[in-house]
């Protein structure tokens, strides 16, 4: 179950709910490009964008939720009344471009030189190994939000590092040798299929 | 807003919830296979299968909720005390086979000679149409509770009817000529693959 707190960090007894925060769990809200954006809000813009202009079909999923109580308070509106956060058991964002499945997560971090690997869970790492084994593109979308940098990492790495290595965190220097840096633009700001192109085009 | 009723019909007020019969809208709850199991479930007994198998990586994507209030009546569990259902946007199921992406719906009738459009959404036939646009295999799994017969039947084929068809439902004959029948199995029960590894042959 995932513990969700409040933006600034505490915990508030029913207060209204902002559904352009809930994806800043345990964690402040990291602007993004300074134009009061999260970096969430930029990949759904960046989706958005390659939707529209008909060059890749990808959503976000929906929050896994557990539904425990329904409400007909009136005729035409379910109410749910009590349900609790789940664990997914998949990556965020997936979805088609050129034929070729894509699969990945966006993961922000407040440190300057490495990326914790505590932002990733094993059931993620497991469903992208499963997604590689079945020949689909998957990755990581890596925000450093204080450098505002952001990387297109590929699952291959980042699981291989996680298995391999003694550290607790990627090394930034890693990331800069095995990734590939994405030059954050006004639209789409998150280009990662700029990435997906020059992998394809090395493969 | 989807308007959730309970599975015979009716509308109960706080009832506890029963997640097993979500998935039954607006309608009674379908056997399938005189299993004791719903359509959905069979499938997704299906897509477990396929992916402890190593076969193909599909997963049912949540329901999309609107979150409008959270408690924290414990410190560790955020209580969602109140949201809607909201419509999907996209299908409900998608994933990667062999390199391919593949996404589908699964819907069921009670008809015993057409399957009623009113089953498809205007915005999920425009999620199909942009992903045959790349490339991806989209298709829906038509279940005919009284037939017990599942086809697999092409989106192609599903948009092409719905725009070009002066009927309000597709004819079980066009089904059966344009589709594929799928032999329920024990495991999986609903061997789509067979269909797209078909499909695939053929293009």
């Amino acid at each position: 179950m995932i513990i969700c707190n409040y933006p600034n960090g505490s915990k508030v007894q029913g207060k209204k709910y902002q559904p352009e925060n809930f994806s800043q769990k345990k964690r402040q809200v990291i602007e993004f490009g300074k134009r009061g954006m999260s970096f969430e809000e930029a990949i759904n813009q960046s989706n958005a964008y390659y939707l529209t202009h008909g060059l890749c079909v990808v959503h976000k999923k929906p929050t896994p939720i557990q539904i425990v109580k329904v409400d007909y308070p009136q005729r035409s509106k379910a109410k749910i009344s009590e349900a609790y956060f789940k664990q997914a058991s998949t990556t965020d964002y997936n979805g088609v471009y050129k034929g070729k499945y894509l699969d990945f997560e966006a993961k922000e971090t407040k440190q300057k030189t490495s990326f914790p690997f505590s932002n990733f869970h094993q059931h993620q790492l497991k469903h992208m190994e499963a997604v590689l084994e079945q020949k689909g593109i998957a990755f990581v979308l890596l925000f450093f939000s204080r450098l505002q940098r952001v990387f297109y990492y590929p699952a291959e790495k980042l699981i291989e590092q996680y298995r391999t290595s003694k550290r607790k965190s990627l090394k930034l220097s890693d990331i800069e040798q095995e990734g590939i840096e994405l030059t954050i633009k006004i639209a789409p700001q998150i280009p990662y299929l700029e990435a997906v192109d020059i992998l394809l085009r090395t493969c």
